[in-house]
């Protein structure tokens, strides 16, 4: 990934909603991201974690979540998400590279202590994966969700590094006899394997059947 | 992601060479990885980066490396290569979470400065993505690996974390009328598109046709 087939985009207010666009979209195609806290010793640590964007704030869950609320006095965290979308393959060696996308958000994690807040950030968690889920299972109680981390995280310094499009060989290298192109690559679903104690009369729902069709 | 779901394997010699492959299994596979290092003021970064194993070894080559070598007060690094498996649908709202499979790597990165080991890092980062491939291309002058940072990041401290299989449902769930299961997921490749520049007499050669095939 050489920086200068990199094309930065800095979050600020005069670059209009552009940009807010892009980020939000690369944000919320990603199903995972890797968050990184600085611990009590000064090392970085670099966890994955599902995540959810609502609005103007990122909310992840989980142990992830917990680790970081631990590092209370390194708080600090920068979390990034990034969308492999293909391999590029140049003439050369040193032109070979990924097409990507990718956003990276700093910021101070703050605990969520509101409950309803809490259950609204799983809710769109899960209905960012799996649209249509949450209307169809049990909602968590407030026992629960009072033993549940979540952070939020305010979108407010982020940048997105894009790559995209053909090899950018040396002008040069244009003349080798050497295939040259993109090999695209994107996640998938892959089916649906039900749970082996599924009740005999419970069918795979729709919007599942549409996830993975 | 819950804790509780978690398996750690920490790799120690006295685990032998299942755990040791089971992180070679995941470094191989994942495609990029996300380098996390603290900065000058002691803030996380974390940067996505292609990379290999080459033994018990990891190179990152690129902007990211050289990001981390410019830290050079701070070179601790920690790599996570994350695969994701799955989407785990439970029958309430707190046992959904993801199938995973993810390394952890803590170390210092070394600069490579031989130039010979920059070429190995280099053919291996390459022949891992496209196999085949090294042997199509221009091999990269003295001075283009003059100009190539290579980080080397040894596997001493690594652990792997996975998480497979059904959800874990509360007992009292497993009774609800609701439709559990796994959703699989995959990263794949999604077709070939030549470079607009190529030569007419250039065909897609075959192992490229293999990998998208």
């Amino acid at each position: 990934m050489p920086e200068q087939s990199r094309t930065k985009l800095r979050r600020k207010p005069r670059r209009g909603s552009h940009d807010r666009d892009v980020l939000n979209g690369i944000l919320d195609e990603a199903v995972v991201c890797h968050l990184g806290i600085t611990d009590e010793g000064g090392l970085p640590v670099v966890t994955p974690t599902l995540h959810v964007r609502v609005e103007n704030r990122v909310y992840v869950h989980g142990s992830a979540a917990s680790r970081t609320l631990r590092s209370s006095n390194h708080s600090d965290i920068c979390l990034t998400a990034t969308l492999i979308d293909g391999l590029v393959l140049g003439r050369s060696a040193m032109h070979h590279s990924a097409n990507y996308r990718s956003v990276m958000l700093f910021g101070k994690g703050e605990q969520v202590e509101d409950s309803q807040e809490k259950r609204d950030a799983l809710k769109a968690l899960i209905e960012k994966l799996i649209p249509g889920r949450w209307a169809d299972i049990r909602q968590p109680t407030d026992q629960e969700l009072r033993a549940t981390s979540v952070l939020r995280i305010p979108i407010d310094e982020a940048s997105a590094k894009i790559r995209n499009g053909p090899p950018m060989d040396d002008e040069a290298d244009l003349e080798l006899p050497v295939w040259a192109g993109v090999v695209g690559m994107r996640q998938v679903f892959d089916g649906a394997r039900p749970d082996q104690h599924l009740l005999r009369d419970v069918t795979c729902p729709e919007y599942i059947a549409d996830l993975i069709s």
